[in-house]
């Protein structure tokens, strides 16, 4: 937290359509350097988390692929499915399904963007979104001398809530979750609630400020020095619940 | 936003321990006042949301019961528990339970809180949050003059994700939810994602200066101005998913 415990957020206009090859750092420097904070200064400091939605990390690295009709649309959705979690018919005939994906997400259709795509194509997800974190802080340090943390944003629903949020799905220098254990009430006793998904919550606070429809795929939030690191750390994919763990892998109550 | 886009949130420490019957509004209207802003501002300003963790609502408003043993909370939390969603047994033998509450909500444990209370005791959730957030707003307004949008917010997991974020469970001059339908991307199509959770949102970034330990259970987020409405609007209620939505009440693939 800043010395004044105050959170910031903006996201900067300016950011160029990115396409296939593109050096993303090279071109958000000059955009994040253009940021202006109210203490006056400008660009980048230690202790920002640089949050880039997912869609021009992909489109970077080339994650567009042939969609020309729902079928092959359908077809590429398939092929980025390990697990169907649910599903469900619309009403116009086209199933809706939530899947795990090859990442470990759950989301639907598998993570595969068909907006703000030429028409007859879809964008995968990264292939690995905390290795385009960490190269994409490599390459802000190299040419700001800043180490943000990095994170890298996707959005979706929830089982029981309306609408969509977003949440991190890479990472390099975030702490991700802050983990409390030990730590205790006014009352002596032990947190129950012991994991807090930090990175989840920036991306949501990122969010805010980005949009979806106003060009803005990148946010700076400072404030939350605490929980950027000098290691690129165990990522976002840290945050995806084992197996094990899931309580909704096996007999959710059918009533 | 306002008018440099900008996102700014903090919460202020000095908030008094809340006990039954307290006037929420009086408590925290001095507390509020005292906050400074970048611009040299202090207080509340309209276009501000406050966000005020459920723990101290529920407090003020007596929403504390005696729980002297486990099989006593185990029957608290059935009390408050609609349906069973998921359960897994413990390495200790006890029951995790993933509940629909009777506020719609599906949490661990239908929301109960054993923390932060003192021994033999536990917390319900607000009976109504969105009338308490109507409630707070009235008298924040009539000490203030302002009138700001109000969040309650209580903290979560997720079924597929580690960790804990914090989502609104009441709300009133907030519009929870921000509906792009008929916006369209660059490429002139129909947005697939329409619905954003701007409420749950909202509270993530709250939590991020609030934290858990810190006695700071309220925050204030500037910025969001343009989703601070003059009517209370539909509340947080309008956040939980119609059963008719829930993918997740029939047939959950087994594996």
């Amino acid at each position: 937290m800043s010395a004044d415990g105050m959170l910031l957020a903006q996201a900067p206009d300016g950011v160029p359509i990115i396409t296939r090859g593109d050096d993303l750092a090279a071109l958000l420097v000059p955009v994040l350097e253009r940021l202006s904070w109210p203490d006056g200064s400008t660009g980048l400091a230690e202790g920002d988390v640089v949050v880039v939605a997912s869609k021009i990390v992909a489109k970077a690295e080339g994650r567009l692929v042939a969609a020309r009709d729902d079928a092959e649309r359908e077809s590429v959705i398939a092929g980025e499915t390990v697990r169907v979690v649910a599903e469900r018919e619309r009403p116009d005939g086209t199933t809706l399904r939530i899947v795990e994906n090859k990442l470990g997400l759950v989301m639907a259709a598998a993570g595969v963007d068909a907006s703000d795509v030429p028409p007859g194509t879809a964008l995968l997800l990264p292939e690995d979104p905390d290795a385009s974190a960490r190269r994409l802080r490599r390459g802000l340090l190299a040419r700001t001398g800043v180490r943000p943390g990095v994170l890298i944003t996707d959005t979706a629903g929830r089982p029981w809530r309306r609408g969509v949020v977003d949440m991190a799905i890479g990472a390099a220098g975030v702490q991700v979750v802050t983990d409390m254990r030990g730590s205790r009430d006014a009352y002596g006793r032990e947190l129950q609630i012991t994991v807090i998904a930090v990175a989840d919550e920036i991306a949501a606070a990122a969010e805010l400020v980005k949009g979806k429809v106003s060009g803005r795929p990148v946010a700076v939030v400072r404030g939350m020095g605490h929980v950027v690191t000098l290691e690129d750390g165990d990522g976002a994919a840290s945050l995806i619940r084992p197996a094990v763990e899931d309580m909704f892998r096996h007999g959710v109550s059918q009533d």
